[in-house]
């Protein structure tokens, strides 16, 4: 039997050529905004060396030198006027990161002085560059795929150094080769199937369809595989979502400054003090962590304490980790207790505070978590604290095993998708009838577009749009 | 006769030798803290080709490189795992920022793999890189002036495009060439001094003296013409600290977020809403602005809204502008005509908002300036209240004047010593004899070595200290 393989990858490509025309130059500013010493101003396209030479004086022409070598010269305004000095690096097509000949103009790292620079580039004929859209090119003239691309936006945000290396393994390509082995494998079994379709039944071998069943299978736990590194991805992405609460003068803020080892939020005995809520970033045991500081929980009289009580219900729903305060120098109140039924043990930290003043005698005792008892007012208990909220958030993932790439919630959507169809394809061909294994053919095309889509070897514009939209500006 | 120039120049030029090696390697992250497209690490000093060759890895060795090309390649850790993959630009000594051999390797611009990029060079042999310290070995490899190397900095932080300008032209030299030709014009006016002092009294023409002192009213008038320029520079390098003060619900806040676009404050009907001092920046008219939102003055119960009371009047002692708001729907209280009484017209913006339901029966009167009438609920009066600041702010400094190099606070102290000693050393050459004449060459000795300062013919250790700790890390 002469099984042959009539899925054409190269159908899968380009479904729907690209409008964007790649003839125009864009610029922007490619370094983080703020000041520092150095900053750049990106200019990529067909029109670059006509721009450069304009705005770039120096003794050799911009335009007239090799790619990977650099200039000294200053920038000038229409009238010749410096606006700033610096270098010129030239990129010559294909050696550039968009593939696109390209020049980085390197200056003082102002504010002021880089938007001057990027102004002068659009004067002299540049357009301003979308967010990613230097990737994007990247991805369309085949210097990356679309998962490396990602990779690039993961490893600018990464917040701590393990996320750093997953979206390093991802920009080398360990999660690519992994999106491809699944679906070259998927292909092919497809192209089986369809082979398959040309026989009548009793020629073909009896063990066909449970080997290709077998395939299938396969294919499905490598998916199921995949989908399982999300749960790390996201909170490596995104950072885990803690949020402290507690009735008013638990002593959450005591506790919001110490874990970020400043005086961040204003801390008084006044109950009722933070209203606001507060968010800043943290990593804790490799893991990016967002505390957020909220507004005590109380039946609020002041129209502004009532709002800053609302958004602390509203951001403990979506927490990660909940860290609830109790002042343990007081009874355990009804409320608290009430609150502490509403949170999930699983993902709640629960504090006894000011335990140096502890009663026990408690008429609602806490008894569905192991709770951490501290005096934060000395610093008593916030290493116990730290590492309950570490073993809160290790008990889903283990962060400590070696770091591989982790897929993002873009790349399980269309996974979960795709799963859909392999599995509705798995009982089709369980049928080992005509019309069922066409059937089980079609899921499978689904299944593999759905696929094609995370890698970018199927893709339309609105994808692309919605990848590189996330982007930033001058990436 | 013969008049010399006894000064050596060279003297003043290392009044003591630094005591920095200049044999070890820096590093530090260049670009701005954040999160970009591309960031840089920037190594300097004799051992950075070792480093360079150990930590990027690419076809060629970078020490293998020419000046003035780059490379890609992937950065790697100690056991060879990669960090990152970008660019590593080669500067051979004296064709660097600094003046030494020198590197950039350009990754990915995000803190946390800039930061392991930082560690991987400290690792390999580098040091980090003091506030500055690149700009210093700059200045000591003479590289550039110190006047020029401050320049760097305002330039970095420059928040207007006249700053942006003004700090190019002292990056150009245009205020070191002012400097420099008063301590030139100086050391030839002392040296002909003291040369007086080698001839007996009738062997002198009668008007030498005269003469003498002549140039010393020209240097003196050049000196108070850069003086002049102290406070344009002061509000384009720090700018212009516009504090909006008044009475609780005057609607501060609606102002605040009105000048600045975006609802930054949190405005509601409740007076005493605002208590932390929000402070943001803003260009108007070509001048930076600091906007300081303030708590409403009132006899505060609350020890929170006191302490913001506290810290409202503090700012508004040291403010360019404030902008006084009064709740022109009430009459005018005696709070509000105590307040103002205490504010300087010329520097007072007085706002009757709420003027769409002004009363004018006032037992109060505004009187001591032109208030300017506004109903900010309804964008009423904003751009009025901007002309009145700029108009305010203008009265002192002309803003549309062409864009001149301006001195700086340093500058200033300087130059007022200098000015001290030049005005005794006038006073004590119209003395005409032997013994004054040489109490005015003293003088005009001590005149030199603070005008030395500024552009650092004359330099100690602590004045490089003082100059180079104000600049961010990495430059």
């Amino acid at each position: 039997m002469q099984i042959y393989h009539f899925f054409r990858l190269e159908s899968h490509l380009l479904l729907e050529s690209s409008t964007m025309s790649t003839t125009d130059t864009i610029a922007a500013i490619a370094t983080p905004p703020g000041e520092g010493g150095v900053g750049i101003v990106r200019i990529s396209g067909s029109n670059v060396w006509k721009i450069a030479d304009e705005i770039f004086q120096c003794l050799e022409l911009p335009s007239s030198k090799e790619g990977g070598t650099f200039v000294f010269g200053k920038i000038t305004d229409t009238s010749g006027e410096e606006i700033d000095e610096g270098l010129c690096l030239i990129f010559r097509s294909p050696k550039s990161y968009t593939g696109e000949d390209t020049v980085e103009i390197q200056g003082h790292g102002g504010t002021v002085v880089l938007k001057k620079i990027l102004r002068r580039a659009l004067d002299a004929g540049a357009r301003m560059a979308e967010p990613g859209e230097f990737t994007k090119r990247a991805f369309l003239n085949g210097k990356m795929d679309l998962v490396q691309a990602e990779a690039v936006a993961d490893l600018i945000h990464a917040r701590s150094d393990r996320a750093a290396k997953a979206a390093v393994e991802q920009l080398e390509g360990g999660l690519s080769k992994q999106f491809n082995a699944l679906y070259d494998g998927l292909v092919e079994t497809a192209a089986d199937i369809e082979t398959t379709l040309d026989f009548v039944e009793d020629e073909l071998p009896d063990d066909v369809f449970p080997n290709l069943g077998k395939k299938l299978d396969q294919s499905f736990q490598t998916l199921e595989n995949l989908l399982d590194t999300w749960d790390e991805g996201r909170l490596l992405r995104e950072g885990a979502r803690v949020v402290i609460m507690g009735r008013p003068n638990a002593g959450k803020s005591t506790l919001f400054n110490a874990l970020l080892g400043s005086e961040r939020a204003i801390v008084t005995e006044l109950a009722g003090t933070t209203r606001d809520v507060l968010e800043e970033g943290l990593v804790l045991d490799g893991i990016p962590l967002r505390i957020l500081d909220t507004a005590g929980l109380r039946e609020a009289e002041c129209e502004i304490e009532r709002e800053g009580i609302r958004r602390a219900r509203a951001h403990s729903e979506v927490a990660d980790i909940a860290v609830y305060l109790i002042d343990s120098s007081q009874p355990v109140s009804e409320e608290d207790a009430e609150h502490l039924s509403k949170l999930y043990p699983s993902r709640t930290v629960v504090v006894l505070n000011k335990a140096d003043r502890k009663i026990t005698d408690n008429r609602y005792p806490i008894t569905n978590s192991q709770p951490v008892e501290a005096s934060l007012i000395n610093g008593a208990g916030l290493s116990e604290i730290k590492a309950a909220i570490a073993a809160k958030l290790e008990a889903g993932v283990d962060f400590h095993a070696p770091v591989h790439a982790v897929i993002s919630e873009r790349h399980r959507n269309l996974l979960v998708a795709a799963r859909v169809e392999l599995a509705a394809a798995c009982e089709m061909l369980s049928g080992f009838e005509d019309e069922t294994v066409a059937l089980a053919a079609e899921h499978l095309r689904d299944a593999l577009e759905s696929l094609g889509q995370v890698t970018g070897r199927t893709y339309h514009n609105e994808l692309l749009d919605n990848i590189f939209s996330r982007f930033c500006i001058g990436k």
